[in-house]
């Protein structure tokens, strides 16, 4: 058996248990990685029979990632407002957990955020208080997927920062997987213990603290906001 | 009567109602400004009869101004050893919330924090971090007195960044009062509600993120430390 069968496997073993015990974002993920290893044995086998074993278990993973796919997008799509909170210019008092802390519990286990705009310095530094937020509040936090758009100005630097970013959520045994998605509009957050939550701005819409030296530096309840509203919605959680 | 005496006289009435009330270094602050107009006052008075009443006054002040003196540096040295916190070199867990936020409280309405080194880009961060606490913890604070060393190599850039600070506090009725006293080398951090608050390495004793895109950027719980100790004392508070 060679190494990347082996790959395979460890990988799709993986992909079971993650889904048997909820977390299946990360499931969906392997499973997608797994399908693409077999894909390629696939291609150079030769062996008709063997061929037809490869297409069976390729079709089985295939279906069950899609079926994840459907129900994390059912729980997007339905689901009822639990509170709306409208920001308005210049005001303070809006940290990320001030706005949305108490969602953020032991039963979040994976957690998916679209945010189109990581590209800037004040964008990296928002990630990082975000990921600062979920990993002090939610200790059951196992992984992480982060879609965003490329940055056409400058993808090596975002890709670098990313990549150590990921890094220092591994240290932590949290999985943060990054995908791109040029097409991406739409700001959410979804927990994997039924909340969404959606602000019109994404993760900025925090004004620069003037002069810099100032409070808000570092507690982003003292900075000043742009105009922005955020959404915060309930549905059955994954697992359900 | 000229502008300067009615400075004085106001300067001095609000020194009387600090002191009434309990904010005693804003008023040992008032008492030194009003004594030194009073100074400047006397030495253009003709009448004998005016000159004596103005020394009166300004002894009758003195008198006052060391009397509160006295009474802060015998706070600070008797006292009991309420906790001894050694901080391990890489440790994390020491934001300045965790190590003492509890005692930053409804009950502080002066600070006294002596921090002999604000040269650097982290030091006025680290300043700026401990003053956000104070403001949030501390809702009844009026007045910080802050005791530091001039920078020897730009003087004239750590003046301009404390006036930033100091009219950033201005703006939330916080009286933040600025004094260079070159050959100060001991932390601390006296709060009027009787605790005072040494930490060897002063305010200073975080790591930088490594790379900078790390957990920590924004949450120093998650900053690696520097070894140090932190000693909590417990004295009367000053106003008993």
């Amino acid at each position: 058996m060679s190494v990347t069968t082996m790959n395979a496997k460890d990988i799709l073993m993986r992909a079971v248990q993650c889904d048997q015990v909820g977390r299946i974002l990360e499931a969906q993920n392997l499973y997608q990685d797994g399908i693409q290893i077999l894909m390629d044995l696939v291609a150079d086998e030769k062996d008709v029979g063997k061929k037809k074993v490869y297409y069976e278990r390729i079709k089985e993973y295939i279906d069950r990632a899609e079926q994840i796919k459907e129900r994390v997008q059912k729980h997007v799509i339905r689901g009822e407002l639990v509170t709306n909170i409208p920001i308005e210019d210049n005001s303070t008092g809006n940290s990320y957990q001030a706005l949305f802390g108490d969602y953020l519990n032991a039963d979040v286990k994976e957690v998916l955020l679209e945010e189109p705009y990581l590209q800037e310095k004040y964008h990296f530094q928002n990630l990082v208080t975000f990921l600062e937020l979920l990993v002090k509040n939610c200790r059951h936090i196992k992984y992480v997927r982060l879609v965003t758009k490329t940055d056409p100005k400058a993808p090596e630097n975002q890709r670098n920062v990313l990549e150590q970013i990921k890094s220092d959520m591994a240290r932590r045994n949290v999985t943060l997987s990054v995908k791109f998605e040029d097409t991406l509009h739409d700001r959410k957050i979804v927990l994997s213990n039924g909340y969404i939550i959606k602000i019109g701005r994404g993760l900025h819409f925090f004004k620069a603290t003037n002069p810099l030296y100032s409070l808000g530096l570092c507690d982003y309840d003292f900075r000043k906001c742009l105009q922005t509203d955020v959404d915060i919605w309930r549905t059955k959680n994954f697992i359900a």
